[in-house]
């Protein structure tokens, strides 16, 4: 950001953005880890929808929970159409960071104070006016402007991600989302039923969809693109392809101390070799492949094991690059699997195309950034993710677009998770002129394909 | 077995074999997997003792549970010195079969029922009365003789193996003891109390291994050494010294996602890497290295994983050749590791020194089971194994010998494990000889060494 930028944008976010951090700093946060355990319709989910609820209440804000438990808060009416929506989500992953997520929301009604000039410099004393750039009152905004959190968006709990935003756009049926069950055997409607939430009215919503001109998610960055760049703030090109595939090796259980090596079936070994087949086809591909998770039965010390279950993420740049990677990882798996007479399956649990982000709006962000600063028209960074996000979800039908902000050292889905205060606020100021750049007229930009 | 030995012994096992079995089959069986799950102070090992008490109380033998909770039935006064005792142990691996462990003392209340001539031939009709071989009264026999439950010979649940009779002969102290917990953070003392059984009044019981001059337990064969040598019953040479070793591997936790390979610390790879070095190391030292339990953090699909924490098994005919191959593992675990910028820790989590079994009783048990056969003098295969047992335990105390029974696939630790009844029937008479032939006259033959 150049001093010109943070001249024009340095007040009013600052003490309403360190208080609501530090409410939401001790919400599911594990002793433990450090780390957030936020799963979807738990307790710690309760409490992350309770400040959510606080902030847009005081706020003056009207406060909506959807059929399918999304927050929504809005300034102006939706009912008018063409609003302007951001947001993101307030669960976790096991042991996930506190921004993936909670940044995009903070930063969310943090601009929004910045655009009503509603800023009160209670926390640092750093200022309490509003910008030339951002600083807006309601009533020059065209456009009704909505904040979100989407529920279940980690899928840490059930296993499929961005459950709210994808039975929302109608890409997960209700019969499916009835089905989905947690490690204890609860199921999704059970645990909403748990939480207060009647899980009867869950399904497509496309009239709230189609009051949505255009949606903006902040988020912070989960690679180190940007630290390489040296730039704070960043816009989201496309969101690669990726998939879920769970690879069954079943050998035979035996004893471990007594079964000759030539007798036995060991599913472990081909596992073995299948993780590092994995880590070179992705080095060849230049994508990525992870075995992240396994189960092993019986999971004993002296016992071989009967049945290792491993789970592969992978990621690519484009889809035939990843099915390429796949393929050559399963042909592998067979292979060693039938040196060591262990069957292998090999199931797709799920695949997600590639998103490819709106042009139209997209060059609109980066022109709402540029515009006015030191060097108007130095472009910001548009880079590629292989993090699936809602706004990836919706932007099948919604214009939708995504803001980076500097991850320092990339780590991401861990307590150690980290971005810097000051480039937090530079995404503040960043999306408070976007919302303002998009809200202030009346019509997005629309690409025609 | 030779027809003639197959007619000097056949009678008298078979009815009350049956009947054992048909009652012990249900005690601890899981209905999924068909395999069983008797865990030391569980309901289901609770069910198996009882099962124990009422086979001693049937038969009219004095029935006790020593200060460690093993179980033993008595025929004839143990007060008197120079004991004749069989017996094995009730409890589980994790799916385990039906036979390891209630085999040896299912065939230890047929043998004893062949020796007193009480075979009911309720179940099969096949018999009633005992053989010339092994048939005698109890009058005959100058020996008290026992039969023994040894608790938690499996250390399925806390993790350590052969508790039962490592306290009693004071190989595990009573504080190492009381440190024990279970997956449930539940203590032994704990798990003992909720049982009915006091933990106060464990540890060291040298007064009643003084009593015993022989211990001879019968166990299912883990491998396959007698079926590839066309035998029904072999006798322990030794069991191979083994040890649990735990890798701890640390790297970072990250989003599978977006984090480059090349800023990675994912400790799968070295994990998987030290999988296949451990077999490649074991083949080349004609031992068993096996890697059967996996613990992943925090275990989940994108998540690049913080720990990947494996155990290796690792046994081998004599100790240097075991230094030689886990010292080589762990310098590949080492060098993979440091490679992917991942922390490895091994800790040593138990060894055991190899056992030898006295070579006198070993030969006077060969020179009874031959004896009288149609080639008396022909050897009966005399084969090492890589499996603890309680007589391993003992046998530091007490002179103590093993027979094993066929194992016709070698599964062992499986639902899957299994014995030719023909077999066990010809391990019951065997065990009936040998406990004969031993508790007959006043003195078991002791090696000078």
């Amino acid at each position: 950001m150049t001093d010109n930028a943070r001249g024009a944008h340095d007040a009013g976010a600052g003490p309403g953005f360190h208080e609501m951090w530090r409410d939401l700093h001790p919400l599911g946060r594990s002793e433990d880890s450090g780390g957030y355990r936020r799963y979807a319709w738990t307790p710690a989910d309760t409490d992350c929808r309770a400040w959510f609820r606080a902030q847009a209440e005081t706020r003056g804000l009207t406060y909506e929970v959807d059929r399918n438990g999304n927050q929504w808060a809005w300034l102006g009416d939706p009912a008018a159409g063409d609003a302007v929506v951001t947001g993101s989500h307030l669960d976790s992953v096991p042991d996930g960071g506190p921004f993936d997520g909670p940044l995009g929301i903070v930063a969310a009604f943090a601009a929004l104070d910045d655009l009503r000039g509603t800023g009160t410099g209670t926390d640092t004393g750093t200022g309490t006016g509003t910008g030339n750039g951002s600083g807006a009152g309601t009533a020059r905004l065209a456009r009704p402007l909505g904040i979100v959190n989407f529920g279940d968006e980690e899928g840490a709990r059930f296993g499929l991600a961005c459950v709210g935003s994808r039975l929302a756009a109608g890409r997960l049926t209700r019969a499916q989302a009835f089905a989905l069950r947690d490690a204890d055997g609860v199921s999704l409607p059970e645990a909403m039923t748990a939480a207060g939430h009647d899980p009867e009215v869950i399904g497509p919503d496309p009239q709230r969809l189609a009051r949505i001109g255009a949606f903006v998610e902040l988020h912070v960055e989960q690679g180190r693109a940007l630290d390489l760049s040296g730039d704070p703030i960043g816009i989201a090109s496309a969101i690669w392809p990726h998939g879920r595939w769970r690879f069954d090796f079943r050998g035979e259980a035996n004893h471990a101390g007594t079964t000759r090596l030539a007798d036995r079936r060991d599913p472990m070994l081909p596992y073995a070799e299948t993780v590092l087949a994995a880590r070179r086809e992705a080095e060849l591909a230049g994508a990525l492949a992870t075995f992240g998770k396994v189960a092993v039965e019986p999971n004993g010390v002296n016992a071989i094991p009967s049945l290792v279950r491993g789970w592969l993420d992978s990621r690519a740049a484009d889809q035939s690059t990843l099915d390429v990677l796949v393929g050559a990882v399963e042909q592998a798996a067979r292979e060693h699997a039938e040196r060591h007479g262990v069957d292998v399956a090999v199931v797709r649990e799920s695949i997600t195309p590639v998103v490819e982000f709106e042009h139209a709006l997209r060059d609109e962000v980066g022109r709402i950034l540029t515009d006015g600063t030191a060097r108007p028209g130095a472009p910001v960074p548009v880079l590629p993710t292989g993090a699936g996000h809602d706004a990836g979800i919706l932007s099948g039908t919604v214009p939708t677009a995504m803001l980076f902000v500097r991850n320092p050292t990339g780590v991401s889905h861990s307590p150690a998770e980290h971005a810097r205060e000051e480039d937090c606020l530079a995404g503040v100021r960043a999306l408070a002129k976007v919302l303002k750049g998009l809200a202030g007229s009346r019509t997005t930009a629309r690409s025609s394909g």
